[in-house]
């Protein structure tokens, strides 16, 4: 027996096949001109919109949502403007659908094409933040999919009103649809469902992916943490390397491309983290050091030297080994670093906080990346083109960096032109997803009357 | 608190993550030797495995296993050498790992380049074939990835000894592990261990499918039914839509790609069905009928003649609809046809047996397609382009054909040069699934200090 809200839900699955079917058919222009239209039908509602948010603002305010979650739901006509401006853009992006990304003729005559086709129908499963509501709609429709957004309860009727204006721009029917409820069994029925839905997509926090994971009978694309490292290598240009160091971690703090630990080669580290840290703290950076990384900047490391390591520069210990410090030498007059913990190595602190770990080889650089990070996005600095390949080589990730910013791993700097999300899966999509990952593809193959038996 | 079971499932899969991480770093000249050293090991090692063959069969007998369940158990010297020269054969393939898909430069001199890597690990349940312990273990190892077999209990002492066999040829230490367990908690460990395990293949019928599904946290490649049609349009040269029906459906049929299902045009049907019938007949074809092609096959229908269709030949009715025959006229003449049911257009027969439907159009050939079908395989033949082109992209199946047969739809037949099953999944690999299927990819990104910041 099913329940008044799994029979809603269903019978939403199935319109949603039913509108895949015609949204398949469409051209790209076609589905560019219902777009616009959808861009045009936000700017048209934004009274409505407010008026639904602001209920949704009083009532999380009742609820005593902190200021920071009531900001992420908030919309004001900037915000409004910015969701139609996205949605123009993605109809201004080339349309994926349809290309042939392979083709090759068999011996037998027969002709064989590899034909991007949409996915079909995608659950959106998100929290609080309203924009996703267009944003993941457009970017699914212009991939001739169907979506059931299923958006938190703090922004429900904002989630409705955005979605009442997406619908009313000329879409086939049901081709964009909102689940009306925002308990724990619409999630469950929308994971059930893999009659229905051929793929979930969450966004939000972890435990919203683990539920979603958890329940899930179709795919689910996954967007973990994004554990980022950043190795220096002995053979690292010291400017380079702190100018990416800040880059990674302060240009943007809050999200999953900002750098979290950072590794640094033991022959670079006395030369290499004094200045980093300075930089770093210019920027209000707490740092959360291994032991070696505390002795060096509390000055208890000395008895370094440059030496040269295959014609580039690099920094040996002249004597074995790490000296004890005489006591309270340096300590009192450079600040202290917090011991990083175990945990540490895993943390994605979405923070002014950088865990730093001293290494002694690239191997154990990536040793540590594959084990404690969460295969988003890992850097090397060095100037060794060797030691960066084998880095690239090993490190099992889905972007890996040469002398560039942790930032860059991102679908707008990738030239995607718009990005439902970053995977931190290995199958279908990985890393930055754009368009191109919201399609599946078909085997069109033709032929003149060839049969096995011959 | 984890039991015997899971510890020792869980061990497997620690191992199996170290296993990929050296498998990755070895070249396609590495693991081609491995192959052949690993065909070798087969032909040695062909007493053993069948004296733990024979212990199989024999508590297989003892269990009352049906004669086609023994066969399919059953190891002899032409099964272990068709087993050590697909593996020599897999050796020979091109390597997709490190192809560079696709490589382009930002403005900002970023170099970017998605290249195919390893998926990592995967597991494989499978039933009671131990030949599958041979063909998925080389497909995996040949892409770099870590596999954990775990086959069904009637096949264990065979599995076992294969899997010492491969193992024994100079892999990196676990890069192929069977499970020494066949109940089912071993399954739901494996299904359960998301850290340790990229993606799991169930290889076997719909059951065991169905129980990796609703216990699998990682992503689950499926190979279900294969609920095939041809649909003959107005257009159809009768010989050729003659010919490729008694193909597709005759040439071997207990599998996946095998026709079930026949639509025919009603203005073709009364031409093409005697003939087709005759000639499936021939081939001792059971055929399930719709009223219509009942009424045609026991020649109750009459009055139609050739038309012309836009250039094409194509009949049409002279009269309207269906006329009532007259009385036992030619009913005791022509052998009966069973009416088909509603179950069985959604039944993948493995069998001798064929539905057919005669439908009034190629939106309806398409609708009932999309409705009944198991998204696998379907064939339309036609002379008419347009009529196949609509075809090929309105019908949602991994493989659509334009007058081949539907038996086509096959790795090999594709060039793939090897298979590891059919996926009647839309992500990630959609129909047949070769070498390059097992690959995930990682973008590689090369700069000269690039910061977001500028």
């Amino acid at each position: 027996m099913s329940t008044p809200i799994q029979e809603t839900i269903h019978q939403m699955g199935r319109q949603a096949r039913a509108a895949a079917y015609k949204l398949a058919q469409l051209t790209s222009c076609e589905k560019n001109a219902i777009l616009h239209a959808m861009a045009a039908a936000m700017r048209g509602s934004a009274p409505v919109m407010l008026a639904a948010n602001a209920r949704d603002l009083a009532s999380g305010s009742e609820k005593g949502l902190s200021p920071a979650m009531l900001d992420r739901l908030r919309l004001d006509e900037p915000r409004i403007e910015a969701m139609a401006a996205g949605i123009d853009q993605v109809a201004t992006l080339p349309d994926p659908v349809g290309q042939v990304m392979d083709a090759w003729e068999r011996p037998n005559g027969i002709r064989i094409e590899q034909v991007r086709v949409p996915i079909g129908t995608i659950g959106i499963i998100y929290e609080s933040r309203p924009n996703v509501t267009a944003d993941a709609a457009a970017l699914c429709f212009k991939t001739g999919n169907a979506t059931i957004l299923r958006g938190g309860s703090e922004a429900i009727h904002s989630n409705l009103a955005i979605a009442a204006a997406l619908a009313s721009a000329g879409a086939p029917e049901h081709a964009i649809q909102l689940v009306p409820f925002t308990d724990r069994e619409s999630v469950a029925a929308l994971a059930g469902m893999d009659k229905w839905l051929d793929l979930i997509i969450p966004r939000g926090g972890k435990s919203l992916i683990e539920t979603v994971v958890s329940l899930a009978r179709m795919p689910v694309i996954k967007h973990y943490d994004g554990v980022c490292h950043l190795f220096v290598d002995k053979a690292a240009d010291l400017a380079m390397a702190v100018a990416l160091t800040v880059d990674s971690k302060t240009q943007k703090c809050g999200v999953c491309n900002a750098l979290e630990t950072l590794l640094v080669h033991r022959d670079i580290a006395p030369a290499f983290l004094p200045q980093a840290a300075a930089a770093l703290r210019a920027k209000n950076v707490e740092l959360r050091g291994c032991a070696q990384t505390r002795a060096i900047l509390a000055g208890r490391v000395t008895g370094f030297q440059p030496v040269s390591d295959g014609g580039h520069p690099a920094w040996r210990e002249k004597s074995s080994g790490w000296k004890p410090a005489p006591p309270n030498r340096q300590d009192s007059c450079s600040p202290s670093i917090i011991p990083a913990t175990e945990d540490d190595w895993s943390t994605e602190y979405l923070d002014l906080i950088l865990s730093i770990k001293v290494v002694g080889s690239p191997e154990e650089a990536v040793s540590h990346i594959n084990t404690y990070g969460s295969h988003h996005t890992d850097v090397i600095v060095t100037a060794n083109e060797a030691t960066a390949e084998r880095f690239l080589r090993e490190v099992d990730s889905a972007c890996v960096f040469h002398n560039v910013s942790t930032r860059f791993a991102d679908g707008g700097e990738f030239g995607f032109g718009a990005e439902i999300g970053i995977s931190t899966d290995k199958l279908h999509a990985r890393g930055p997803m754009g368009l191109r990952e919201l399609t599946s593809y078909q085997y069109r193959v033709r032929g003149n009357g060839q049969t096995k038996a011959g």
